[in-house]
């Protein structure tokens, strides 16, 4: 099996209501490249919140007394801590210089992915400027397979990737946040090894191993690269709606040892 | 930037005391390929403990009175168990079922890496015999990405890779036990972003964003594809020594909110 990723080059600065399918496209066929069928298109979070103008503007901000006594613990602004409480379900980790929450998404990552580098919007100050996450990354991703199907005519998986810290592990790695149009979440329960022996290990994070590989292709340090296409491999897409799109990838809190 | 990952085709099950080296390139040849300058070589953490013969029967474990009463919490062979506290530095979490560690290569771990699947050594009854970590996979790594300099005068990268589990998400993950020639753990502190605003989130785990795009191409069920090229990128080694290998992607016990 070969799997290739590819950066897609010269996609232009996003701005809110960009079309997103139509800026990938041209600039693929800038490239000589084009969509295919079973290609699955990686893009990175942030020109999805840019597209969809998830632009907070933390003058706007009042923050409560949570957020304030908060801000106070974990030594952040009180806006932006009332800003990442709006947009979580709960405080995981609460330290100096640290807020880990679980996202509304079901994410748990710091500051509820919520972001201050690499945007700027209009003529406002960068300073007071951050950039939530999609408000249902899923949603976003089928979307964007649909235009797709429907524009190009090819069936294609899409992921939406975020930087995320993790336990145990130092650096960030790139995981999904939103999948559409193929398993993110590789079950072989029932299988067999090598052997005939019945598989222990069994669930294999399918979405995220992809999200990484094309975290690693995007780099970090300039936003040249939002986009990378994997080329090679596309697990189908479950016929249970229930397993469908990113959820599958997130462990209930019931089942999570480490909240 | 264009990635690449491949699996080597036909690597032979591998017996103690096997060369990998060798048995690598043969495979490759046999593709009509051949490691190329800057390839990184990702391995199943699986056949180098088979080559070094990490095999553990269990008949020859003697549980302590930890062990046993460890193994009776989390419901398992207390002989395994004792094979699991011989191999860590530490119990991070103890459920029925579930034993999770810190493996003594630092790694947070269930069950300290140790497998029982797609394994059988001589006529041995599969259901007592273990595979145990490597002893020091970073050495390992460098073992043979000396070797591959020595015999084909090209400079790899190599990861050993393994699938754990993790908080907060569910499935598996392929990440790096051992890293050799390349710098695992990419660290922006200092750099800038698009609109030259410092950047705030600085460290990424690339070596883990290859091993899991690799652990994607090496699939589960069999073990067919224990050996994945990646194409295309080799972060430089860093001068450092103490930068080098798997350790900076472990995070030190005292900074981590999550054990």
């Amino acid at each position: 099996m070969k799997l290739t990723y590819f950066g897609v080059d010269n996609i232009p600065m996003v701005e809110p209501g960009d079309d997103l399918v139509d800026l990938i496209s041209e600039a693929l066929a800038g490239m000589g490249e084009s969509l295919q069928e079973n290609d699955v298109v990686v893009i990175a979070q942030k020109i999805i919140s840019k597209a969809e103008d998830r632009y907070l503007d933390l003058r706007t901000v009042e923050p409560g007394e949570e957020a304030i006594r908060l801000a106070e613990e974990v030594d952040k602004d009180p806006r932006k801590v009332q800003a990442i409480l709006d947009e979580s379900n709960d405080v995981v980790r609460a330290r100096p210089g640290v807020l880990i929450v679980e996202q509304k998404g079901g994410f748990v990552q710091a500051n509820a992915g919520i972001d201050q580098s690499n945007i700027m919007q209009g003529d406002g100050d960068p300073d007071e400027l951050c950039l939530l996450l999609p408000v249902d990354s899923d949603a976003s991703a089928e979307k964007i397979r649909q235009l797709i199907a429907q524009r190009h005519n090819v069936n294609v998986g899409v992921i939406i990737n975020d930087s995320l810290g993790r336990a145990w592990r130092m650096g960030t790695l790139g995981l999904a946040i939103g999948v559409a149009g193929f398993t993110a979440l590789e079950d072989y329960i029932g299988g067999y090894d090598i052997y005939g022996r019945e598989l222990q290990v069994t669930q294999v994070g399918a979405a995220d191993e992809m999200a990484a590989g094309a975290s690693l292709v995007m780099g970090q340090t300039t936003e040249k690269t939002p986009v990378v296409i994997v080329r090679g491999y596309l697990p189908a897409e479950p016929d249970d709606e229930a397993l469908r799109g990113v959820k599958p990838l997130i462990r209930p809190r019931d089942m999570d040892m480490f909240r």
